[in-house]
Order: structure tokens, then sequence, then C-alpha cells
């Protein structure tokens, strides 16, 4: 089968692997039928050290199950199906407070021993815990908002969740990615008053406002900060949702919060060291978030994608089949795509 | 009058400053009857570059009201009076939430232009917003852990809230300093259901074990976080009080806590920056605290010490006059003694 393998900085190839099959008799087998690219994609596109050893690219996708392992009992073959971006097993304890990404018995898509999203078919572990069946056909129109749930709106979502977004808050979303565009769908959809998105690409920010945006702040660092001081009456945010994994960004965030309030952070962190320990700590200001239990909240976000009262679909601006995934990379390293959809 | 007045690390010194007196019509001035030193205090006499100008000392303290200001409402001479490490008007937006050290025109003791508690009076601003009137004379004997209010115990009750302590937790805290060891009144107050504290004084310990510690760590660094993971099944602990403010305590802080758990932190940052910044991100381990708002605190803590659940006092075991002041920060630093309390 072919499927996308990264092999150092800038060069991730579509190439023939070895075909996806059960092993375990836990394991569903899935043929993919859409999938993502993702902004944590980019930091291997970009720092990856080069091997001969290839890592397989890949953790959104939605498919049709071709088979499943003889311990399987939720799942069938036929059924259409959402992978969240981490597997697990739904019934460890963390599992069952929540919070699937910390499953003992749960893993990441790729690497040396895993399928990836980006390729014609997965095996996926754990199945019953890990895939959500959709209600829906394969030629549904929703189908670019359902992908999202696999990952970048569920992680927006996470954002806004650790950020305590509420009724009547002020909130500011830094980064104006896919991450971020959903931070702002999620943020809204919370009942947050006031939402300012802190980003400078024409085309995500027109998303942005599209999506519940209220204010664009587009300068950076300390004019940035003193520009939601400006907006907030001196005091900041009472929710920060930081979509982005640099320490700038995570100062930025720090810094724009209100005291009392809190930084949810979903972006990878790149560095060892979180900054502003000073300020956070005499502001009361909360940092929280990780990386995002899709798998808990595919079904809760799920309704609100089938009716049509979030649109995160719309992140996606470029949209190609899989041998195109090296243009989709270099599309979105270059800030000429917001997101890149590979159909099957 | 006679004050404690710090002039370089290791120099601090009692001597004749100017009379307290009342300047704002705001303002209450107080005789003090009680003080403390406070850990925090040791970290400008071991770190403060000397200089001509002084600084006065002394943020906790419990006196009589001599006379106020004429827009004082709430507050008249003659009131037992308790003031919490920070002063506050009570009214402004952050004070209504309760977060009193964010205050918009309130601020710390001490320093240029305001007087300290360990000196013989104080100047209190924004009087009505805070001071608290005790219900009981000064000849009370619950004096010691009244006074615990007004820093040490408000703030292992911050960390304590901030880590999200509750009924079931398993609470670890890290340092057995007077606030550790308040952060173990506190976590057992709250309804912990076991409470490890890392610490590796004799004496901290037995007192920590009297307040309602189950089990004791005394490893440091990756030792102390292989412990803790043993006494926990491997998990960690739910929600960790980090009440040193050193970047390897606050990191064992983030190794120690359980996935989806808290830190809380009450110990001043001493860096600028925050470790483990991808450990508490991946294991979605949240960080919050900071300078706990002791005004909000002391009227809800109050009836627990007047009807004796608590006896936060115990952490002063060493007590002596205003004189022997060097003496107790001397004490204090060489770990003679865990908290000092100093009578008028």
């Amino acid at each position: 089968m072919l499927a996308t393998v990264m092999y150092g900085a800038g060069d991730v190839r579509v190439e023939t692997v070895p075909d996806a099959r059960l092993i375990e008799p836990t394991d569903a087998l899935v043929i993919v039928a859409r999938a993502a690219i993702c902004g944590s994609d980019l930091w291997p596109y970009n720092g990856m050290v080069p091997g001969e050893t290839g890592r397989r690219m890949g953790h959104e996708f939605i498919g049709v199950v071709e088979a499943v392992g003889a311990e399987v009992r939720t799942i069938k073959a036929g059924d259409v199906v959402a992978a969240p971006f981490a597997w697990s097993d739904g019934t460890c304890i963390f599992c069952r407070e929540g919070l699937h990404t910390s499953c003992l018995h749960g893993g990441w898509w790729g690497g040396a021993d895993l399928d990836g999203g980006q390729g014609q078919a997965v095996r996926v572990p754990q199945a019953d815990g890990t895939l959500v069946v959709l209600p829906v056909g394969l030629d549904n129109a929703l189908m670019p908002s359902l992908l999202t749930l696999t990952d970048v709106m569920a992680t927006g979502h996470h954002a806004a969740l650790a950020a305590r977004v509420g009724p009547g808050k002020t909130v500011a979303v830094v980064g104006d990615g896919a991450v971020g565009l959903c931070g702002v769908i999620a943020a809204r959809r919370l009942g947050a008053e006031r939402i300012i998105l802190l980003g400078r690409h024409p085309d995500r920010i027109a998303l942005g406002q599209a999506f519940g945006a209220t204010d664009i702040v587009s300068e950076r660092g300390a004019a940035a900060v003193e520009r939601v001081r400006e907006l907030t009456n001196g005091s900041g945010a009472h929710s920060v949702l930081e979509c982005v994994g640099l320490e700038q960004a995570m100062s930025t965030s720090i810094n724009i919060a209100r005291p009392g309030g809190a930084v949810g952070r979903v972006g990878v962190p790149q560095g060892e060291m979180l900054p502003a320990a000073q300020p956070s700590f005499f502001n009361n200001v909360t940092i929280a978030g990780g990386p995002a239990p899709a798998r808990a909240y595919i079904e809760e976000l799920l309704p609100d994608v089938l009716e049509g009262r979030i649109e995160p679909g719309r992140v996606f601006d470029w949209v190609a089949p899989l041998g195109k995934v090296p243009d989709g990379y270099r599309a979105m390293n270059e800030r000429r795509a917001i997101k890149a959809l590979i159909e099957f």
C-alpha cells in the first residue's frame, strides 16, 4: 500500500510500505477515506534529523472498517469511523476519567511500529476504545468538519476548557492556525462574550472573524500585550488559548491573561522550559492543557457538526489526493494553506 | 519607634525609624502585638545587594488599632486586628472576585514608603479593606494560630485549592517549611485521603505527621519522583503543593503529579522560567497558584482556628521579643527554627 513517510526536514515522500493488517485480536483494519496534515507535522518537517529509518506520518483520519480482530466487540466491518489522534483502550483509569491521551495501554500513530493516517490503510490498536462510529456515509458533505474532530477541533475545544472559557468571558486566542481558528469556534460555542484573535494572515483572520472573533490583534510580543490590555481596560483576558507552542507565544499568552485568569495550552511545547514564571505567579494565572483527549470530545462535539451549528471543516483550504501530500506539507509550511485535506 | 530593617544579605537590624502615623484618611494606625518572620524573608536575607537604603521587613502581624483616618468605617480604635500579607481596598474588581493580592489599589508591606510588620507600629493603608477584626483579646492562647492566617496558613490553603485537593485525593506536599506544613493541614481539612510530605528535617516531619501526613519521602530529585510513583501505583499524586519556589522543587512537583492532576504553587519563584514544560504538557498537568489572597481566606479559616479544629500555630517553634529578630532570621536560615514568632 501507499503511505506517507518522512525521512528528514523537508523530505516527506509517499511510497510503498507493507500492507496494514490485523495483528492483535483487539485491532481493526481501516481503509482510509480522508486524512489531514497537522500543524504539528510541520515541527519534524522543519527539524527532523535525516535518517535511514523513515517516520510514518498522519494522525487524523476517517475511514471504513475492513476487518476486525476476534476480541473487537463494538466495531464491525463496513462501519464509517473516525480515529482520534491518540489511540486508547477506553477502559483504564485515565480513559474512564476522560483523559484518553494518558491511556495506560494507548499511544500515538506512526513511528516505527504503527501505521499513520496519511496512508491507504491503518491497523488500529484497541479498536473498541479508539474508534468512533460516524452515523453518516463517506459521501456526506460534512466530512471535512467531521475530520477536524479527530484533532484540530477537539484540540481547540480542549484549549478553551483548559482556559476556563464560559459565558461572559473575554477570551484571547494566540495563533491563527487551524487550531487557533477552531479555538475561536470553541470559545464562541462555550459562550465567550468577546474573542480576541492574535494573528496576522489576512485569510486566517477573515475565517476567524467568520467563526466569531470580535477583535483582531496583529502585533507581536510586547506590542501585542499592550494592545490586548488596551482592549480589556488594562486587565487582560480571562481565558487565553495558546495554540502555537513556541516560547514567545506562551510568554505573550501569560502576559495578556487577567489576574486570576487561565492559559489553556495546546501548542506542543518546543522547549524544555516555560517562560514568564514570575508574571504567571504574581497574577495567579493558571497554566493548563496538553494533548486533547479527542476521543472524549468527538461524541460531545458530533451533534454540533451534524446539525451545522459549527463548521470547523472550513479550515481546510487545500484538498488533494494522497500522491500530492508533499505539496500539502509545502503549502502549509509556506503558509499558503491553513490546513490540508487528503482525499483517497 | 523600633522596627526591623534589612540592609543586605545577612544584615538585618532592629533600629529606630520614624514613628508610624496616619497619612491618608483611609489609613489605620496599628500597634503591633505579634509578628512573624517568613520563609520568603530569607530570600533577601540570602541575596540582597547591600545598599544605604534599608528595606523595612515583615508582612505578618496582629495588633491593636490605635487610631483611624476620617474615612475608615468598619475599623475602630481598640479593635484587635489581623493584617494579611498584602493590603487591599476590598472593593475593586479583583477584590470582589476574591483575588485581593491583585487589588488595583493595594500593595505589599515594607519597602521604602510603608511600615513592615516586624516593628512596633504600622500605618495600614485601605484599613477597611485590609484589616480583619478578631473576636478575641491579645491574651488569647490561640494568638500563634491566628497569626498564621495572615500568611502561612492562608498560603497553604491557597496551594491546596490551586492543586484541587478534595475528598479521596492523593496529595503530595513539596517542602517541609511552615508553608508546606500548613499545606498538610489544608489538605487534610479539604478531605485528602493520603498526604505525602516531601521533606528531610526530623522535627518538621514529626509535625507534618501530627498535622496529617500519611507518608514521608525524604529523597530528592529523581529518587523522590521514583518514590512517590512507587507509593501511588505508578500514577503520581492528584494534587501537588509546591511550597518552595526553587526550580528543582517545581520540577519534582510536576513530575510527581498524576496525568490530569494539578500543581498548586505558592513558593515565590526564584527564576524567570518554569521547568518541565514537556512533562506538564504531555500529562495535562495544570500549574496554578501564586500569592494567596489571605484577606479572603482569613474569615473562611477563622472558625476552624477558634474552635480548635486546626492548630497551625504549632509551626512557631521560636519565640522572642523584637530585639531578638536578627537571631530569629539566623535560626530560620540555619534551619534551627521552623518559624519565628515575635512578641511585643
